[in-house]
């Protein structure tokens, strides 16, 4: 496995949107995080948990949608060493410059087209001298805003061929892969991967409408089910329509919240999960027909999750939120 | 309102089971309920927070259902003025032997033919010497079996008219009512009825079978949303079906999770709802249509909370899972 | 017991400061309340589940400490049978203006000397029509804002003779008395009061420095135990020292966290505690021996407890924040 | 930094206990754990999250403290690079058969004399076919039994020199460091480091009496905070006397409980810290008079922290229950 354990942690998304004053107002309002930094038509957020200076980069665009997400390596021999794997793979690549305090990072496109990138350098970050929080231990201070998001959990992306996407993370990063759906004809409909003990950090579904480089959401974490029940009253109260949960998902076992906020892009809040200690364990593959059977509990999800992605295809169908069997 | 707060509590249900064994070990093994005391094909249940001796009868039978609900008054003349009130309103009914520790109790039919009891005399529980809990302000250890629910919360009936059920415990007992489902040609889908500053205690839902004085549900209570969480880990390893949940109901926001005990009897894990202090307000009325909208988070409940109480009808739709849209 | 179930619930207390700014600041960014309205000097505030327009109203004052406490009665009827009784027992009262909504209310002193007024008349609180909660069961808009603080759940008054005061409100309001710490010359430490299911609304504890008419402290609900916890890491990163807590009491078994607003009165966020079903319960009764055993789990309280209250009278020992024994 | 990530993580702890019988049923009845398997007078035991087949060993002996700590590698390679390591830092060590189904294992001694061992080869657990979980991303059941601890989560050592057991653990097995306690002679009083982004997994505190290779405590994982409280519960109705908490740790900031086994071994029950993402980060550095400050919230520890560990010394301050100003 090349790789191994060059990947530290995803470190941010870079989220596209139509309509950046109202998606600001909901990821700082109601999701809790907080703007460290901007430029023309660019903002960069933070939770209060993050000890870089942003997990979130909020950019004006056209269309809604996934500009980049980014991870940081473990070193700057581990992201050479990365980089000189995806020339020996034959992926193109370029440098870009640093911005909002981290990189230079270098920029590819996963097997689906996704903007995907990585770097090590980055800057920490410092509360101003009169917000620091009691404890040295911790990044900045605990605010109480709206759901109070502490950090990014992960990504989840959509994909024609997510095997393919599975495959790439595996062999090129050393990603570990936690859970995998699988149809009997071996292609997959989801796979959960991470380069930490959690459960899930970069994740693929399949983009049942068959689009390109989609985005599926980004998920926020909060430090309880309970927290993640709270926020589904602060949404429901702002207006938000809930677009699933709060419930259980099957994979990785998280507890769930769905919403899409202005821009269109899907937003989950999330909490749970589990920790993975084993180093050679197994993914759990679940067939097509295991993970319909719902062997856990948990709500069945709406369909819109088979086809609602960002940027939308304006199919019928990506917004019926009528119930659906499966996954 | 006459009867204003003669009534003290719900003080125990008597459910009937055609699988006495089975259904013991669900509630205590599973449910966390201890036997106090047995004689032939009957049992005395706790909670751990129960100050009576009992809160659960359970009766062998050959069929489920409902034996009788039995509510304790304020005292002992408000047993008097609650019997008198019956009897001017033409309610027939009996005195009955005391039993288990409860009792004389008296015994009367509510408007769908549920039988109900009241009664003042109580015995309260003594835990054996050896068993005592730490603080005496406690009514027995806390012991961490199972879902450790803490008591029985409120009961659920299925009835043909509920307007009539529920102006019949409003105007001879003084429950207050605090949310009702109404149609548009006045008769109600359901009703939230109590004796105390809880939000139910006494619950009528519409038979939509036009069966006879069925159950819907018993509810226990554990101490917060958490535990109804967990309590779904336990049932999902136990092998039981949850039919519902968990998630939150619109009418009093109880956090629910629902299952069938062994018996076939409906059982509810719940937390969270309302605490209600206002001694003048009205009740919430949800038009149907206010109602099928979901104005509030949760998910939808499957079309057998419509149908499936006990003692079953038979009808195949009964037990149809799949998701319905309202109430 | 004459007043039987006259009293509905703790209606708001008056809370007197010479920082009315500050304190101002620390209710609603901190605790989450919002003001509804104001007067020369005089702030109304509300949490999130209030019913009635408001249960704070802040005072700008020279001192800090309690202007009055007031109870709603259950009726007009209540109302006036309990100025009746308080007129027979030779207690002086006077009958003043309606204010911010609730009154008119009749004013009289407890046997410490604490202004206390009960009422009836009151206004239920509407949202402007654009921030009306998704669900019309609910008062306002969960905004989640600080400790997001739901309601006043009750007030700890310091008196001389506590015994004198519990009996007062038992004899002439009907509140029922669920915990007792009792010294062996009959003189009482604590009691804990309610007039409804809840284990306390109205507490006396012993003035070790034999102030008249102090406040030990208001206390705000949240719902659950992890939001205490939550309440902590916001205080301790805005700077408030945090004077007790996160633990549990003994009485009531509330969980508990207390801070000092900014002039000077003693605030607890507090969660968790126990229902009382039982109509007949004797009270739990604590020796001060048995209460200084601590039976139960839970941090031993600061010193500063058995004299620090509001106005402080600057004995030295007030501010003594060293652990002490009992209670 | 040698033998990075070659340790995947804290694989088992064996403890030893003069009273086996009771330490057994503690573990059983008021943990949760399960026992898997046994000879005589061993018994090994696992949460229903683990994925091996045990978290301690529990061995009968005529004291009480640590038998040894074991540490599973990330593979075979990683074993054999560790055990290089020591033999060329002139670390004595010995391999030992197979046991339990771990092994074999190289066992050393860290500086301070306590037996550690690391191991590769280890057997999954494998449930009962008529007790598998629900879902098969989980290891077993969950049974809801006492405080249903999820595995073990962390071995705190006391040693007198904390800081060359730190040093040892860093240089040779590339353990990472989060939180260090400092004294102003360059010693240190605590030392919390971790092989996976956990912000514990083995703690050095100084031993103030001098002893060698003593066990401070173990401790077992429960999901939430509330479950840490729930534990307390259970505990002082089981008469067990709890030593500290519930309450949080300036160090990881994880929320705790400590009680002893029957054996004399303290416990711990905690949830919650803090899971560290920045590959570079440095530890947090806290100098004895900042720890003393008490910069974030939560309860003084009592003094028997300082002194009592196993086995025990015997010296009078071992059991002074009597608070104590740090750390």
């Amino acid at each position: 496995m090349d790789g191994f354990r060059d990947i530290a942690h995803l470190g941010h998304v870079s989220l596209l949107t139509p309509r950046p004053e109202e998606s600001l107002e909901f990821f700082t309002s109601l999701l809790g995080l907080s703007v460290v930094s901007s430029s023309s038509g660019v903002w960069y957020l933070r939770g209060y948990g993050d000890y870089e200076t942003y997990c979130l980069r909020l950019e004006a665009s056209d269309r809604s949608g996934i500009g980049h997400l980014a991870l940081r390596t473990w070193s700057p021999e581990a992201l050479a060493r990365r980089v000189e794997w995806l020339r020996g793979a034959c992926v193109g690549g370029t440098w870009t410059e640093p911005e909002g305090g981290k990189g230079p990072a270098y920029e590819f496109r996963d097997p689906d087209g996704h903007f995907c990138r990585i770097y090590y350098e980055t800057s920490k970050y410092e509360p101003p001298p009169d917000t620091r929080p009691a404890m040295k231990s911790n990044h900045s201070r605990y605010l109480g805003v709206g759901a109070n998001v502490r950090r990014m959990e992960h990504v989840n992306l959509m994909a024609s061929d997510v095997r393919a996407c599975r495959e790439f993370w595996e062999a090129g990063f050393g990603l570990r892969t936690f859970e995998i759906i699988r149809n009997d004809d071996g292609s997959e409909d989801g796979a959960w991967q991470s380069s930490t003990a959690q459960g899930h950090e970069i994740i693929y579904v399949r983009d049942h409408l068959g689009g390109r480089s989609r985005l599926h959401h980004v998920a926020f974490w909060v430090d309880s089910r309970e927290d993640v029940l709270r926020a589904a009253d602060l949404l429901n109260d702002a207006g938000v329509p809930i677009e699933a949960g709060p419930s259980r998902h099957i994979p990785v076992q998280g507890f769930y919240l769905y919403a899409r906020e202005p821009g269109g892009n899907r937003v989950e809040i999330c909490s749970g999960g589990y920790l993975a200690f084993d180093p050679d364990d197994s993914p759990v593959v679940w067939t097509s027909a295991e993970y319909a059977a719902k062997p856990g509990w948990g709500a069945r999800l709406p369909s819109t999750f088979r086809t609602y992605g960002t940027p939308p295809l304006g199919a019928p169908e990506e917004d019926d939120v009528s119930d659906w069997p499966a996954p």
